[in-house]
C-alpha cells in the first residue's frame, strides 16, 4: 500500500488528504487502525472536520502547522491549539472538530494514524452547506443566524465545489 | 433520576435538550447507555450537532418533527431526512451531523437513547463560531468561503449566545 | 421505523412489549442501540425477565410504574425498586432480572433504550417452565424446591401460554 | 491462585461452585477472563442460573453431567441439552439460563472458563424468590401463575436458604 | 465438542496442545472464549509461545507444572514463574511469552480457557527459525547475536520439524 | 508531545525506537492510539518483536526498509515480507512477530501508528534470552534445540545488553 505520491494541493484550500483507510487498503480489515497523508501548499488549510469513528494522531514530517480542536458543549467549546514543527505529534480525540493550517512559507507534510480501519471524514462546511439534497434553509438560517441569502449563496457554492 | 420537567424552550432556537448522561445520572457508569429529552416549541429547532461517542435513537412522544442526518464525505454528504409522527423512531449514527425541527403547530416532545453513558454533544455553530478562544478567522473564512466581516459577526454572536 | 401502534394488552399479564431491535429495524446494524415500547393496562405486569446482551434505560411517558431489579448472588440478591411517574428514568443493568408493574388506575406507557442492536429478551417463567423441550423435572423440583406436581402444572401452563 | 480444594457438596443441591473471579484473584483485572470449579455429589445439581457479563465454556474432568441452556424468547425458549463425559466441552452463551446435573453414580468435577474477569452469577431461584427485600407477591403470582401461598412458601424458604 | 482424547506426547517436546478454538468448535463464534487441553509426558515442555489475541487462564488437572511468563521490555522483561499442583490456576496475559514444563515424574494434564474464540498460537521457535520462507539470516544473526552457521542449522531444523 | 529528536542509532543493532505511548504522552489516555518513530543507521535493524496489545501501521519517511511479519502456527508461520520506499505503508497485525531492516545505504526514518495507547513492546531476543531472572536453561535448550553452552552464552549476553 503506497502513500508515496504527494496529494495535489492546487485547489482553493491548498491541501489534500490521501487516505489509506480500509476501502483503499483492504488488509486493514478487523485491525482497528488506518493512516492518511496530508500535503499542504504554503497557507494551505485542512478545514474543520471530524472523524466520526476514530481518534487521529498526527506527526509533522515537513513544515510548520497550526493545529487545533474544539471540545464539546459540555466542556464549553474550548479551543486547544498549537504550532507544530517537524517531528511534533498532536492528538485529535474521536469526533471532535479539528483543523490544520500551514503557517510556514514552504510546503508541509503530515502523516496521521487513526484508531479505526474506517474512521470516516466529515468536512463541516461540506456536510452543512453542501449536503445533497440541501438541508432546509429554515434549519440553517436559524442554526447559524445567517441571512437566507448568505445560506443560499453558501449552499450553491459548496454543492458545486464538492462535486 | 428524573426527566420530568419540560425544558425551557423560550430561547431563540425554541428547543431545549435535557440530558440524563453519566454526569447527571452517575448510576449509568460502565453501562454504555444514556438518555435525553428534547422539548420543542412550535417551529423549534434542535440545530445541527453531533455526538462524538454515541449513536442516538429517537422516539417522538408528542408532535411532528422533521429530522435528518448527513453522511460523511465518503458517502457524498447525502442528507437522509424524514417527517416523524408520534411513536415514530429514527436513528442518528455515531458522529454524524443531524438536526430535528418541529414542523407542527403544537409543542413537540421526543426522548432519545444514546449508545454511551457519556456520548457528548457538539453543536456545530457553537463549536465552529463560538469556540473559546475563537478559531482563527483565516481558518473560518477559507473553510466556509465567507467574508471576514461575516465571520467576525458570527463569532461575536455565538460567543455571546453560548455564555 | 414506527413504534406508533400501542401493543395489545388484552392478555393475562396486561402488558405488551413492542421491539425495535435489529430484526425489526435493520438500520440499527452495527450501531449498538435499540428501543422498545411497553404498553400496560391498569395492573399490567411486564414480568421478571433479562436482556442477555444489553442494559435497558426506561422512561415513563404515561402513568405510574413500580419497577425493580435484583442484583447478582455476589451482591446478595438485593432488590432495587422505585415508583416512577411520567418523565422518570430508571436503568436495568445488563443481564439482571427486572420487572415493571402498572400500579396506577390508568393505562401506562414507557419507552426503553437498550445498549445493543440485538439485546435479546428472556422471560424467566417462559425460559424456566416453558422451555421446549421442557427442562427435566428433576432439575426444576430441586432448584425451586417445588413438588413435582406443581412443576408439571407449571410446565403444562407455560408451554401452552407461550405458543 | 488455587482452586485446589473441592467445594463442599453436603448441601441440599449437592453441588458447590468455587470462583476464581477478579474478586478472589485480583491479577485477572483488565484481562477479560475468569474460572470456576464445580464439584458435584452424585445427583448434585448446579441449578438454573445466568452469568450476566460472560459466556461460560465448561470441561468435565470427572464424572458424567447432563447440561443444558435455554435460548431467548426470540428463539422460542428452545432447550439445548447434552450428556457430557470426561473431557467433553460445552458452551453456555452470555446471559442464557443454564444448569448442570450429575447423572452419574459418582462424584463429578468440572472447570469453566468465563469470558469476563467479573462475569457475575445469578441463581434464578435465589434472585426471584430469595430477593432481599422480597419481590412483591403481586408480581410473582402473576408472572409464575402460582398461588400466593406457594409464593409465600417459596419466598420464606429461599430467604432462609440463601443466608 | 470433545477434548476427550489425550494429545499424543511422543514427540521431541513431550507435550501436545489440543485446541477447541472456533475453527474446531464453530459454536464459539461471537462468544469471545475458547479452550485447550495440554498433555505432558514426564519432562514434557509446552515451549515459549504467545497468543496474539487472547489471555490464557490455566488449571492443572493432573501432575506438577513449572510455568512462567515474561513481561514486556517496558517492565524490564521480568520473568514470573511458579510451580503449580493439581487444582492450581495461573494467568498468562494477552500477547506475553509463556511456557509450561512438566517437572513431575508422571504424566500431567492442564486445561486452559482463552479470552477469544480465535486466540491464535505463535510458537516462538517456529515463527522465528521455522518461518516459511525463512527470515533473512542477516536479521536473525543480528537480532540473536548468533553465528550464521547456528542460524542456518536452526532454520534447517525448525523448517523440517514443523512440517 | 514531540518526536522531534532522532533516536541514537549508535548501538549494535543500528536502530532506535522512540515511543509516544500513553506513558510518555498522557493525553492519549482512553483514546486507543499511539505512535513511535524509528531511526535506522544504514544496515540498522529493528529486531523481531511483537506488540501484545496493538496493531502497527508503518510509513517510511526516509530511506528503504525490508519489513516482514510471520503468521501464527495455524497459518503455518508464513513470512510476509516487502521492500518499502519513502511513502510506503505496511501493517503488522496485533501480536505477530515482525521486524524492519534498513537495506539502503543511507539513514532511514519511519513513523508508526499503533492501535492502543499502551501497545507494549516485546523484543523476542530480550524476552527469551534476557529475561530477569533467566528462563530455565532446560526450557530454552529444549524449545530452541540449542546446546546448553549456546543458551548460557546467549543469556549472559542479553542480560548484559539489556541493562
Amino acid at each position: 500500500m503506497g502513500l508515496r505520491n504527494p496529494g495535489n494541493t492546487s485547489n482553493p484550500l491548498g491541501s489534500k488528504v490521501t487516505q489509506a483507510f480500509v476501502q483503499q487498503f483492504p488488509g486493514l480489515n478487523t485491525l482497528g487502525i488506518s493512516m492518511a497523508r496530508i500535503d499542504f501548499a504554503p497557507g494551505g488549510l485542512n478545514p474543520p472536520h471530524t472523524h466520526p469513528r476514530g481518534t487521529e494522531l498526527l506527526v509533522v514530517v515537513e513544515g510548520t502547522l497550526l493545529v487545533g480542536f474544539v471540545t464539546s458543549d459540555q466542556l464549553n467549546n474550548t479551543l486547544f491549539t498549537k504550532v507544530l514543527y517537524k517531528g511534533d505529534v498532536f492528538v485529535f480525540p474521536i469526533g471532535l472538530i479539528h483543523f490544520q493550517l500551514n503557517i510556514g512559507n514552504t510546503y508541509a507534510l503530515a502523516f496521521s494514524g487513526l484508531s479505526s480501519q474506517n474512521p470516516g471524514l466529515i468536512t463541516i462546511a461540506n456536510a452543512v452547506f453542501g449536503a445533497k439534497a440541501p438541508i432546509s434553509a429554515d434549519v440553517l438560517t436559524k442554526a447559524f443566524q445567517l441571512d437566507k441569502k448568505v445560506v443560499d449563496h453558501l449552499e450553491a457554492q459548496f454543492w458545486y465545489d464538492n462535486n
